[in-house]
């Protein structure tokens, strides 16, 4: 299954927030066996946001989106999202009742703003938040599974946790493993053909090198060896760290497990 | 002028590297008085990074990717980009001279995968690299500036500062301001009101409220006042602030300066 991110917010267009909830969903979702084929970042802005939710449905099996689920008046990733789905905007009766007994128990009025984070897509189901107010969304349609969350970390990883994680791990039946490898003494420039000659020989797998060094002077590559498959990923990894390593050898590097 | 990032390694897309290049070129364009509009993360995939491109010349003025520069075989950001051009790939005199030099000193060969980093869109000027080996790739284009620039930070950062900046200090007329206030004792749902009456009551501004304690139990916001504008926007932000302070105290809330 492919999967699309989508970073909803103008704090992480301007530089303010590091986008690390896009990185912890993308590990999570290669671990559980999922191809991540794009990262989208826009603004809150409904029709950027509404036309990113349609193409990603488009092209992707699996579509998350973090933020915009708040009171305030740019939280729209609701509104865009019944948009791109061609579905009414309605609130959702057990949202409502989540946020009506959060706020009744903080002796807190239902304000509209507050009302607003119950507003979802027809026929979607409301995603209990058991740390912050806003509940998640998630639409099941067509095989395909689009979530909402929040984009508050704790509460993102929560709500991912509970509701989307069982929901892949019962669809998806490939396996992802990964290994990394540090070598010094040879330039990646060196490196890149051994690299070819690994991935030629095996299957399923990626080899990718991060060099950490100065290629010229002292260098140092991690070697990360990822492997995306239903069986056998784990022999083909090992066939690989043998090639690497035999290659390395001769060509008068060095090898570590890292 | 609008900014779209590209940035291209399926690092990235697994989760193992938080995409801080990105959050840095996004803080540095702001700063200039760019509106990034998008940051799309990408697999090292030349199709893709291809329609990619041509997508972000067609809606932004700057673009700017990082990755997919180096030796391996899966460095393909210059055959992307000549492909997204309609250009040939060819040599750059500039960039072979700069690379030849580089490895010659090192007493290393010029192998095909040193020489592919020299390779470039006809008509790009290659952007000397003071820290890695390969260049960056520069094109100026009906208007247009778009620019390659490796994945390893500092080299990275080093080549931005250098090439990039100077020509859209030159070109850009906008500023950017920002200021942070905290605020305590009202949930975020209770400054949603707030927050809309201070944007309207100004010009140029956007204010997004970033809530890091507890909605119902201890709420404490921070609130980024931020304006891109060509005048008096230090005076526009003043405004906010003023109306927000007051707002807050007869919210009965408490209010900092960060």
């Amino acid at each position: 299954m492919k999967a699309w991110i989508i970073s909803i917010g103008n704090e992480l267009l301007i530089g303010k927030t590091v986008n690390t909830n896009a990185t912890w969903l993308a590990k999570k979702l290669t671990e559980l066996g999922i191809k991540v084929e794009r990262i989208i970042t826009i603004p809150d802005d409904i029709a950027v946001v509404s036309e990113i939710f349609r193409e990603a449905i488009k092209s992707a099996n699996i579509i998350i989106s973090t933020g915009g689920l708040g009171p305030t008046f740019d939280d729209i990733t609701n509104i865009a999202l019944a948009k791109a789905l061609n579905k009414e905007l309605i609130i959702n009766k057990e949202a409502y009742q989540e946020i009506k007994e959060k706020y009744s128990k903080a002796g807190l009025p239902l304000t509209e703003e507050r009302i607003k984070m119950s507003k979802m897509p027809k026929g979607a189901k409301s995603l209990h938040n058991p740390i912050g107010t806003a509940p998640g969304i998630l639409i099941k349609e067509k095989e395909k599974i689009i979530a909402a969350l929040p984009g508050v970390p704790n509460e993102m990883k929560a709500i991912f946790n509970k509701h989307i994680k069982p929901i892949i791990k019962k669809k998806e039946t490939q396996t992802f493993l990964s290994k990394s490898l540090i070598i010094t003494g040879l330039p990646e420039s060196t490196l890149a053909p051994i690299i070819n000659k690994a991935m030629n020989k095996t299957k399923d797998i990626y080899i990718k090198s991060h060099p950490k060094g100065e290629e010229l002077k002292k260098p140092i590559i991690e070697i990360h060896i990822t492997a995306l498959g239903k069986e056998n990923i784990q022999n083909e990894i090992k066939k690989a760290i043998k090639i690497i390593t035999k290659e390395v050898k001769n060509a008068g590097g060095n090898i570590h497990t890292k």
